[in-house]
């Protein structure tokens, strides 16, 4: 199996930021489990803004589209401003958004049997389910599946009294990443049926 | 299998509103694919307000309660009131989240291996979408799994030029209701694993 | 000048709310300043679902609107519960919504020239910037006018290093607090004109 | 009096499209009253993502935030994707947000005594007020004062009966303009006062 990370922070690669740590516990998971990894610092690449499905931009798009439609987990990562999503993010999804009526070649949409998922790092800021709702909502009317506990918010206020915060948040990425896992290998060995979602039958 | 369908309109039983008639068309297709349907139309129950997972009040909700613990998929319509569900689905996601931290007998979340589902009437209205994405993301985070296009907007602008609104609209309801059935039916033989979920792996 | 403090607890109104306690605050300066304070606790009244304007029903809904009508503010305070305002709140908003069209005596929208605010007690829920999103926004679409920093949000992460929690709280209320004040003061002498309000000139 | 007009439109400058076409109708009304109007296309600047305050960058953003400082009114225009505002929009609100704690000369916030409105154009998607919310809760909290109904949101859904789609547009936008209009004048006279906003009373 495969999964590609998205690290949607507005700050260049080089530093440690927040999101990135938390994206590394999940990374770890993947690996652990035997699930490739192709993790992508958006803001070290060039990516038009728009929502068009074409490919023949001069931008980084197709190169990280490619990833994207190859692997069996989606997950993104955002810091929050706000309340809000990072624009990076935001324009992902208008990206992605492109594809939302194209098909697999079974007739179905083109991210039908992938696994969606979503760390969001609201510390400092309090917003961190306004950003996570819009993404969770977003990817799951593109076609991707949402398995239970999807997003994994960090708060202060996730922290327990009998916990350092950040055991805390390694708990909620690690019962994100599990879901996403199994999700992705049920999928598997058991896909979507076909028939009745191409809204031919009568 | 066995579906839940809780209509949230503001209005009381007897009258016929779009809300109702978009959940009759869900509800036909269940019947029609064997799934067993307990349609309920919360504003003819008295429910009380509140978060507490306290099942000894003297109000309609255990009744309710009980029929969502014995389903494999929860399916809520809704009205939109300025780009907003209606209060009476926000008060049922405010019991549900009673049960956030409570487990099922394999220690997982108790709405584990349940599927999630909305059907958002928001015509006249516009604001289908902030309505749908609360919904999603509250079912995504109680432990409901999301299938593709798990929420059925409904929506002028979804009309295509070559189809009468109600086509496009039963075309959207069709889709959802079929992936709600497709997940519960993979999950019926497949359901999540519990090993790495119980969190209590190193 | 007049101010009407909407608490939309969930509890009802023998407790000690953390969102009791911040109205309070606000109830504190409000009187300081001669603002006339009317505080209605609204889990404490009967008030029937419904966006209708019509004022023939038994519940206790005009009696709390005959004071929104009369007041130059409007506070509406809500607790937190997964990133949404209460569904109180929510059924408060769905029944001024029936007033949308309804005009004042010189033409304007029922609403203008009152100032909304809102207090969004997000603590152990980290999601109030997602409820007071909602809120304003539709304050200011019913037509009240919101000053600067009209909505208080209390999450643990506005703690700033050198305050306590309670002092950095009690500086957004107040924040708050002030702005609706000022901008009730100018309006009593400079009310929004009414000519090209009134959608009648070319 | 100084209009800034910001289209946040994913299309460079040279199309005709609907979002331009409203900010336009705006835009004939700003000068009509004798405001000052500038209009901005963003997608043909190069601004950075980011959310620092730093004016050193190499990119377009202090000229734009010049016109903004000097500006007594502030107009946010919108495309919608799913509900969304668009990613330029998302990237100017995080620019913005750099300022958030810087004051005027008067110790207020940096943003007080402008007005802020929007514009959404959410035709052919129907998520015009997710879109709306944030944008007028975000500038609300960066201290803009928000007049009565300051998002002028285009749906089909909003046409009726005895008018054309066209008319009933230029009417919510003709609403959003004049008020930002009043309110800008109102304040011009009436600032909001000093005293209590700046936190130093007891």
């Amino acid at each position: 199996m495969r999964a590609v990370l998205l690290n949607g922070s507005l700050e260049k690669g080089n530093k440690a930021t927040d999101t990135e740590k938390l994206l590394h516990e999940s990374a770890k998971i993947f690996k652990k489990e035997n699930v490739d990894v192709d993790r992508i610092h958006l803001r070290d690449f060039q990516i038009d803004f728009g929502i068009t499905n074409t490919l023949d931009g001069d931008d980084d798009w197709p190169f990280i589209f490619e990833k994207i439609k190859k692997a069996d987990i989606l997950l993104l990562a955002t810091p929050v401003s706000m309340g809000d999503k990072s624009s990076i993010i935001s324009l992902i999804l208008e990206r992605l958004q492109g594809y939302h009526r194209m098909e697999n070649e079974k007739g179905q949409g083109l991210f039908y049997n992938k696994i969606g998922g979503t760390i969001v790092d609201g510390r400092g800021d309090g917003g961190a389910y306004a950003a996570a709702q819009s993404i969770v909502y977003r990817l799951c009317m593109l076609g991707f599946t949402l398995p239970p506990r999807a997003s994994a918010i960090c708060n202060e206020t996730h922290v327990k009294a009998t916990a350092s915060e950040w055991e805390c948040i390694e708990d909620d990425v690690r019962t994100m990443t599990y879901n996403l896992i199994h999700l992705a290998e049920i999928f598997l060995f058991h896909p979507i049926p076909v028939l009745n979602d191409t809204k031919k039958e009568s």
